[in-house]
């Protein structure tokens, strides 16, 4: 959100250039989190000083919406006809789940075998 | 994912014990990260493995789809009618926001006026 391009200022600030006076910013979030409640309001509000005369909407996160139900279903449907069956085989046996937990993150160790 | 309940692991096996064969699992999650590329297909495969004669078979993440595309611009058509102006006085001033990001999290200091 803070990182990738265009960031909320230059999208403003385009919109602004090409003679927008209203703007709204539609937050690509799932739920109402700390993103949709504090920081795209902020970065709104600091586009909306920077750009005079530009008014800054926010919009409603994506939410529960009956589009969302009919896009999840058709993912289910489109796994059961054509997706591969997960191998039970590749669970991790519950010892070397409680082994790795327990020494913190040492992927980089290469020969670890238990 | 791991802390919300049903989890895969309870949903898989009520499935199994409601008679299912076959079970699809469908992230919740708008783009493939490390939830969808990893710890999903093994939750599955602890589950499968949990309950023999049940194939699991994870679905695509939320991804790129037209119905998002109609969904999001719902939101905006809505805000545009509905919607509120940010305040661009809300604007945190640059000086409180370098001042912050300095000390770290400070959130429970009560009376830390600058």
């Amino acid at each position: 959100m803070e990182l990738a391009e265009p960031t909320i200022a230059q999208a403003v600030a385009r919109c602004a250039a090409a003679g927008a006076q209203r703007v709204v910013i539609a937050p690509y979030f799932l739920s109402r989190g700390r993103h949709v409640q504090h920081d795209i309001p902020e970065l709104a509000a600091e586009a909306a000083a920077a750009n005079p005369g530009v008014e800054c909407i926010v919009a409603e996160p994506i939410g529960i919406d009956s589009l969302m139900a009919q896009l999840i279903e058709n993912r289910v449907r489109s796994a059961a006809l054509h997706g591969a069956a997960i191998d039970p085989a590749a669970a991790a046996p519950a010892v070397a789940v409680a082994a790795g937990s327990g020494r913190g993150s040492s992927s980089s160790s290469s020969s670890d075998a238990e």
